[in-house]
């Protein structure tokens, strides 16, 4: 039977011919992930159990990035909690301050995750990986601890949907503005607990780095992963980053498909979705004018270095305006250092940003830029639900990084091409 | 009648020709200053009051530095109160996220404090600016109110003890160690609402950022302010801060202090204050191996540009240790800048730093660096109270930027000639 990318890598990992949509499997995982809030609660459970032993120290991700460098007594318990477990099983990957950066920048970056590999991570942006052409999701802290004893993990094989890309996209717009898009055609429970597969002859002209804001974004759709072909600019990161072997899955000819949706990426314009969901896309150029008090670029979704350029093209020679504070986040210490030594951060310095060392922070509404009442922030994160940044009034944008540098700009929502 | 350096300016303000120890005087106010912390707290009294206008817009300043960029929704709500009323009354100097630094660190910086002047600022560590030769010193929220309006604060005029400097420090030590020092040698009383008064051939051999370190922790000695005579350092630094016109004071040759000590700055050595009380002095030679968890490199005591310098060249093709997070915080955007330029930041990050934007953040257990129970941190900051950085079982050493740079490389506290 004829079977869809990531039932490939499923049935693979089964070391079965074929899965299908479904049906019940339990299957090894190349990676076990989780950060400093859901490790603890994984901690709790393999301790509850009595486990004494992790089934293999290199395979297990522990990143210390949502509350740190830690926010108040409790995340530093959090992290303390971390630290020790990864410690006392001598967990290979495990980042801590100063040595670290958001987790879904980060494994990439680190060449930790690669094609045709099974990844459970303890965050929901885990599916962020299927940029990579690996089937990647996320989990929670009970499947985390299972994961880290038994190697392995339980799945219902995903139906998929599938997105034909085609064309180029347009300047200003960005992978950002794809997935926001898509996510304001089909909802945010459009694909729910479905893969979103991209293919198309218009996937070749997506930076990795588009990619990855793509498919990081799958979950706001509900998507139980989101997936690339693996494609010469896959390999190249890869190579790039060190990933050694991996496996190449492509999607069969004629693979069953629950829904499949032609894009003509040309034909895209910047994007924002209004507040309370990712679904309430707009296009920029639709909007009133809607003034801002923050604007953040930063996260797991848009905090890499082809981002912080796009951001310090527009910054450059300008100001923030009166009134905003514009907060840059760069994801991981590589990327802060690659943007230093571009002079990206000297750009966001004399515009008036404040650079914050690599943290999830604001997204999530953990620190680092939170929200009083009724204030308003285009935000290049991922999720614009109520309170989500700070107190239940304030509001939300979500964006692409040149978006969101040109409203920082101009003091209200618009494109650098308006400037 | 003599007076001494501070009796000076006091007697110029007052329009008299002499002040003497314990007498009362109202005089106007230079400067106002106030922070996200104690500004809305001035701002409700002022609000009570019925007050409708500031007596002049220009000599107020509102820094936003503490938990900026803001941690929690609280803190938001803080920021968001000192936004509205700097906006309410034109205020000049109102320093937000993205254009702001430790306010302590900003003010001289920007030019807004000088020699000769009198300056209340709703925070302890307002003494810092006697470093510049002026009388400054921490008040109550209500203070800062009542100085808002009227432009004027009361005094009872201190008495006050004389440091005379001789000599020059050797290498590794510097002015925060010439300042813990003294704490350790007159005690967290030994200035109790007395002026420390700073002089002697060794004086002109301290940079001015020693000099801002030193004065900034006289409040740990219980002064009520600390001061350094005017020389051509002082001058240099007001001219290349744009300080324009000031006025010099001078002690009188027979100015009556209450103590006086002799220092000669060549004996001293590399110091740490253990926990949980500066004046708990020790030579960092003279102490066990005391492993850490934590470094912090930064406040208004030490986040300065030769604190960085100082850090950077400790750390400069090392490593921080394993198990210990290094987070570095310069103390204001034209700090951070700077110190990017020079190569410090790199140097900070390649040895696995954390580079934090501007934030009082950790020093008061704010964010960006809180201590689990039980972790021992070393901090360039200027207070090792009980739970002061975290939990009520953490400890803080406090040190210079070069000892712990050098503990931070070490794993436990040292000096960077014991690397």
């Amino acid at each position: 039977m004829a079977m869809t990318m990531t039932q490939k890598i499923l049935a693979h990992a089964a070391k079965k011919d074929e899965v299908k949509a479904g049906e019940l499997i339990s299957i090894p995982c190349d990676v076990v992930l989780g950060n400093d809030i859901t490790t603890p609660v994984a901690i709790d459970e393999f301790e509850k159990y009595g486990f004494e032993s992790v089934y293999d120290k290199d395979k297990i991700c522990i990143v210390c990035d949502h509350f740190t460098p830690n926010k108040d007594i409790k995340a530093a318990k959090q992290s303390a909690r971390c630290r020790q477990f990864a410690s006392k099983y001598d967990i290979t990957h495990f980042y801590d301050v100063g040595k670290m950066g958001i987790e879904h920048a980060l494994l990439p970056e680190q060449g930790i995750v690669k094609a045709g590999q099974v990844i459970i991570g303890a965050d929901s942006h885990t599916c962020t990986y299927g940029a990579l052409g690996a089937f990647s999701t996320g989990v929670g802290s009970t499947d985390m601890c299972a994961g880290m004893k038994s190697g392995k993990c339980w799945f219902k094989v995903p139906a998929a949907q599938r997105f034909v890309l085609h064309g180029k996209l347009s300047p200003h717009v960005s992978g950002k503005d794809v997935i926001l898009h898509i996510i304001g055609m089909i909802g945010v429970d459009g694909a729910l607990y479905q893969s979103m597969e991209f293919c198309g002859e218009g996937v070749a002209s997506l930076s990795m780095d588009d990619r990855f804001t793509i498919a990081n974004m799958g979950i706001e759709a509900g998507a139980k992963n989101a997936i690339f072909p693996v494609d010469e600019q896959t390999r190249r990161y890869m190579r790039e980053h060190n990933a050694g072997e991996y496996i190449e899955f492509a999607a069969d000819e004629d693979a069953p498909y629950v829904e499949s949706y032609d894009i003509d990426l040309s034909t895209l314009k910047p994007t924002v979705s209004l507040p309370h969901l990712p679904e309430n896309a707009r296009e920029v150029a639709a909007l009133d004018k809607i003034e801002i008090q923050q604007v953040v670029i930063g996260s797991c979704t848009n905090g890499r270095i082809s981002d912080l350029e796009a951001a310090a093209k527009v910054f450059e020679g300008r100001q923030v305006h009166d009134g905003v504070r514009a907060i840059i986040i760069p994801a991981t210490q590589e990327i802060y250092l690659e943007a230093m030594r571009r002079g990206y951060l000297e750009t966001f310095m004399l515009a008036g940003c404040a650079v914050s060392t690599p943290t999830c922070g604001p997204c999530l509404g953990g620190h680092m830029g939170i929200l009083a009442p009724h204030e308003r922030c285009v935000a290049t994160t991922n999720r614009n639900f109520v309170g989500r940044m700070g107190d239940t009034t304030s509001e939300v944008y979500l964006a692409s990084p040149e978006t969101a540098a040109a409203s920082a700009v101009a003091g209200y929502i618009t494109t650098p091409d308006k400037l």
